[in-house]
């Protein structure tokens, strides 16, 4: 398999640990988005106003949930202005 | 380390050995997206049309490269789609 995919495929992996807690398995409620920053970017976890800033810049087709890509770029888009890679 | 970090640390990786092989060493130029398609995605690399379309779907601030986080969004959404994940 081609080393991307499988990259991805662990990725998303973790990410199906925080979005199968509830409802929708195949994306991030407000929730499981609070779970998952709480556990994953500890640094970052804030009061509610900033979950729901989170949140509203992470559903970027706003339909309420946040799906896997919608997930990953922001995840990349985060670790890169942390100076994390 | 939290785990996502971790897991994107390693694809970021796998991105920058394809973004590092001309110019501008963060993002992906046409070439270096080609290079990447044909070794990562073998089933996807087409002729010179597709290769433009896929550029100009993953560049999506059309800036005439490909960063990171434009990258991985599209890379999940190419797998979800595919079924591979």
């Amino acid at each position: 398999m081609p080393m991307i995919e499988e990259q991805l495929k662990v990725l998303k992996t973790t990410f199906d640990k925080y979005a199968g807690k509830d409802g929708d398995k195949g994306s991030l409620s407000k929730a499981e988005l609070a779970d998952l920053l709480r556990e994953e970017f500890p640094g970052m976890a804030g009061d509610k106003k900033e979950l729901d800033a989170f949140f509203t810049g992470l559903d970027g087709d706003k339909d309420g949930k946040v799906s896997f890509p919608e997930f990953v770029q922001f995840a990349a888009t985060l670790l890169l202005i942390m100076g994390g890679m």
